[in-house]
């Protein structure tokens, strides 16, 4: 199926606009009327642009409040109609979007309507223009794709068909099934819009929230495979209204709808379907000059890490604490292509896949900026907007053996530590990209987006897990610079990993060890212990222990889960160290404005 | 009645918070549980610092989930109400807001619930401790106020009333008489909140739009008023969720909250309502330095101004185009109190009122910043967050007259002109602040907000008018500031008037007349006319002449509305000219884009 992505989807100008579709790779354009209307350019001027860039424009949109008008009114909205097939020709475009009417002075009935396009059809033909009829969400008689499809189907004219927008269907949630007895010749284009799932007016979430397939909650994939059983084999485009892309760099949200697309193409194609297995994240790693190695040493030793080995050839070090492996990368090179000069950096990490081969095979039909392995570098690298993701193969030798001289073989594994989750900051509107990098690449699921508040404004926070749990990760959008993600970002001079959990299967033995070591970790309030008690209904003194050590415990159906956080080192990562009891499931989200208020605490005193 | 306000209604820690509540002047607070279990604080601190700052705790709130609880969930239920007694007991206040229960385990049923509150209430009496009852909106089996009384009412007991909570209630449509038969001494507080009117989801609805009195859609003054039947005289607490407000300007936000509290009780008081009349927008003013006198003048002349006046004793003329005053003030003072060296700005407007000393009174009580005239200063000045509004009044002796050396005295009126209204630009979340003053202290009206389509982004518009309009304001809220407004907000160094409308009685005879003497204005795109032909159905021939001279066309169901542009000056103002023809009441909202789309061409080529 060829991909278009509609105008309003991406701001700018309209010239800016086609040119940004054209980059991103789509097959062809809508043109969204407004932005014909507002710009300069002659219909001329406005098609030679889009022919010059390699597109075609696949429907030119909205024509609105067309159908069961009555008496004048229908005549002027005959007269309407011709004057914007008179600019389609010059735009030499054939297919026009004719939206349900939303009028209250229009009149109901199938027949009516049927006639209606049954007439302008006839105009049409001589013109060699398609119409395409869409039911609105919201329309006043029409607001459901059976109800259009019935007048289409009546209506019963070569050049009138149906067009299906998944955002109207699947945010009524018509029944599915419906869709695949239309003809497929019947179908004259596709929009797709996902959305977050928001209770809200259908009109209001429709023009303010939509975004990209993969992004939102709706049930797409249900919709293209009934979509499939009609043979359609059209154009799929992109119609999404989301205030964000309204001010969002332009080039970037047009790739990414792109990528949406073809991974939603792929995603229904058994052949092309995602094979990607995570084992786990295999090591997480720091970017630092020599002369930091010594505080950012200590501030791991404090917390169990031992030095195990050194690169046979570079300036890299490895630190393990049983299962958890971290690089300190003090090579040039390394400070250079980061340009991270502001002390030690948590740059990146890395994951262990099953197949490599077709990892990269997908991040070329997703256009992922994925770099191979090269003389400088011993590890396949992704580049996502928030930051550097090493790639191991688990099919290849032993990458630690091959490379590093390790010093120590018998490690015990007291604690069974493990890397739990990374944590990655952004700015809020940089989200719902990343968000799709690690959906439609490394094929995991997402959480819906929830608050964090904070005392100086709002992180919005969401889940990235694989079906097996092998991969987790949180993403957190900052909104401001004053609380501490923002802070964070500032520090950081951008998106990147602002904390790492490691899970143990004995937390409080774990935080009592490196307490006689003479680490602290972050204090929190005794009014939270307080109040947990209360709670949870937590026994006495398991709550004063929590409280004496500085534990957050949190409770889900599934179990229990306890967790702590070291100080922030060098103003931009710190260690969470947590427990899951009896399989809970969570991150603790309920404690993060404990965390948050305890962090803003300690900076400020 | 004393005004208090909850501390999530701002953002900070604990101790931030309650400061800037004091200094706006509230009388008490609500804490907040979150508020006081993330701080570090002990109780104890916490009370002192109220006490200190010279506030009472009004409310301890929320206590959640706990009528209708089944057997053990029962237990723990009152365990948990009593942990938070003995906190409420520490911080030395008496009243807890208990919120109608939203657990899925609950079960409903009026005498029970009504039998967990009298065994709560004999608890609680012994504490000397006072319990209210809130109907949530989405309450699992109460979310209706009238229920959460009956309840009240059957526990029937002296330390159990009800909360009554603005938005609960009025985001329902509840039934404002139930509120006047409840007895005065069985409300223990009463919250308030006001919200923009979106169709949404109750909850998410109330947990991010909620705003202050006066600043949304709802009906709050209705609610007042059946409130005020009753007799009750306690606390009227704000209790606002709000995304901005999390982030926002904290003492700002705080001072808002107390104004819009002050202005509805004076609502509602029919001794104490807002009389003030504006009999229209008197004069514009600029500030400038002497050396940018000729440039200015200029530009006001090609628009058909004239001088027809000096100053006695400063350095400040007088422009006039029939009805329309311009005042070009030059001194040195004002451009040291203004800060403005970035060449001529539009920096004022003034306004003439019926009653100058009830104006004066009413800002007072407001606390709203206006400055007496001075030596130095002919007029009072209303400061607010987008700009100075000079105040003429009706009834002193004519203050051209007075000052100025007038040099012309028979002008013609041949256009009628007057101006129509003064737009300014601000800061999106300044929007609600600036619309406060408006509607406080001037009894304007406004409309809902709504979206601009910029290129760059949404700009977010309101209209203020009063009853009469002979005061009609818009005011524009930039989103970023690569938009048109958000690029004036930034060339300006900050919020102020972009642009200045001027209504005469014969559009294109004016613009012919300016044309013929050179003056260019915005061009329009041919686009635009081709369509406002078909969607108006225009003459073929006005079209045309609209095209020629690049006027914009609306319609209303009163009225057709004429409006063109002159291009921006000095990058931060501009002048509209418009006509209104048989009562059109709108802006040419629908047109605005256009002129952005327009103006945006216009910079960049």
């Amino acid at each position: 199926m060829k991909t278009s992505i509609a105008t309003v989807s991406i701001n700018g100008t309209l010239k800016e606009k086609i040119i940004a579709v054209a980059n991103a790779g789509f097959d062809g354009v809508e043109i969204f009327e407004n932005d014909f209307l507002t710009n300069n350019l002659s219909p001329k001027e406005v098609t030679k642009i889009v022919k010059d860039s390699g597109l075609e424009i696949t429907l030119f949109q909205p024509f609105r409040d067309f159908e069961g008008m009555p008496d004048n009114h229908r005549i002027r909205a005959f007269d309407r109609a011709k004057r914007k097939f008179d600019i389609m020709q010059e735009l030499e475009t054939d297919l026009v979007l004719i939206c349900s009417n939303t009028s209250n002075i229009s009149l109901g009935g199938i027949d009516r309507a049927a006639d209606d396009f049954y007439e302008l059809g006839e105009i049409a033909k001589e013109r060699s223009i398609k119409i395409g009829y869409e039911a609105l969400a919201w329309g006043k008689y029409v607001n459901d794709h059976r109800d259009a499809w019935e007048i289409v189907r009546r209506a019963n004219h070569k050049n009138v068909g149906i067009i299906l927008d998944s955002f109207h269907t699947l945010s009524k949630k018509i029944d599915l099934k419906s869709i695949s007895s239309i003809p497929a010749e019947k179908i004259f284009i596709v929009q797709l819009a996902d959305a977050p799932y928001y209770e809200m007016d259908l009109l209001y979430w429709s023009r303010h929230f939509r975004n990209m397939p993969g992004q939102g909650d709706l049930p797409i994939t249900d919709f293209m495979t009934y979509l499939n059983q009609t043979g359609y084999d059209g154009y799929l485009s992109l119609e999404i209204f989301n205030d964000n892309y309204r001010s969002g760099p332009r080039e970037l949200i047009a790739k990414d709808g792109k990528r949406s697309l073809i991974s939603l193409i792929n995603e229904t194609d058994k052949k092309k379907k995602n094979t990607t297995i995570i084992h786990n994240i295999e090591f997480i790693e720091f970017a630092l000059e020599e002369k930091n190695l010594e505080l950012l040493e200590n501030f791991l030793i404090m917390l169990g890490f031992k030095e195990i080995g050194k690169h046979k050839s570079k300036s890299i070090k490895l630190f393990i604490f049983d299962d958890v492996k971290i690089i300190l990368n003090y090579e040039n090179t390394i400070l250079v292509k980061e340009g991270r000069k502001q002390g030690p950096s948590l740059y990146a990490f890395g994951i262990k896949v099953n197949d490599i081969k077709s990892l990269l095979h997908n991040a070329k039909s997703l256009d992922i900026d994925f770099v191979r392995k090269d003389s400088n570098q011993s590890m396949d690298v992704i580049n996502n907007i928030d930051g550097s993701i090493y790639i191991v193969d688990h099919n290849s030798s032993n990458v630690w053996k091959k490379e590093f001289n390790l010093q120590e073989k018998n490690l015990s594994n007291e604690f069974d530590l493990k890397i739990d989750h990374i944590a990655q900051t952004l700015h809020q509107d940089e989200m719902s990209s990343a968000l799709l990098s690690y959906t439609t690449l490394l094929g995991t699921k997402k959480s819906p987006i929830f608050d964090i508040i904070d005392p100086s404004g709002i992180t919005k926070s969401q889940i990235i897990e694989n079906e097996e749990q092998t991969f987790r990760m949180t993403i957190n959008g900052a909104d401001n610079k004053n609380t501490i993600a923002g802070k964070f970002l500032e520090n950081k001079q951008g998106s990147g990993i602002q904390h790492v959990a490691l899970s143990t299967n004995n937390l409080i033995e774990l935080v009592k060890k490196l307490n006689n070591q003479g680490q602290e970790f972050l204090k929190i309030s005794k009014n939270y212990y307080d109040d947990i008690e209360a709670r949870f209904g937590l026994d006495y003194e398991f709550c004063k222990e929590l409280e004496r050590l500085n534990i957050l415990y949190d409770e889900d159906d599934s179990g229990s889960f306890l967790q702590i956080y070291t100080p922030v080192f060098n103003d931009n990562f710190f260690f969470e160290f947590v427990q899951r009891i009896n399989d809970y499931k969570g991150y603790g989200a309920s404690n993060a404005l404990f965390r948050i208020a305890a962090q803003k605490y300690a900076n400020d005193n």
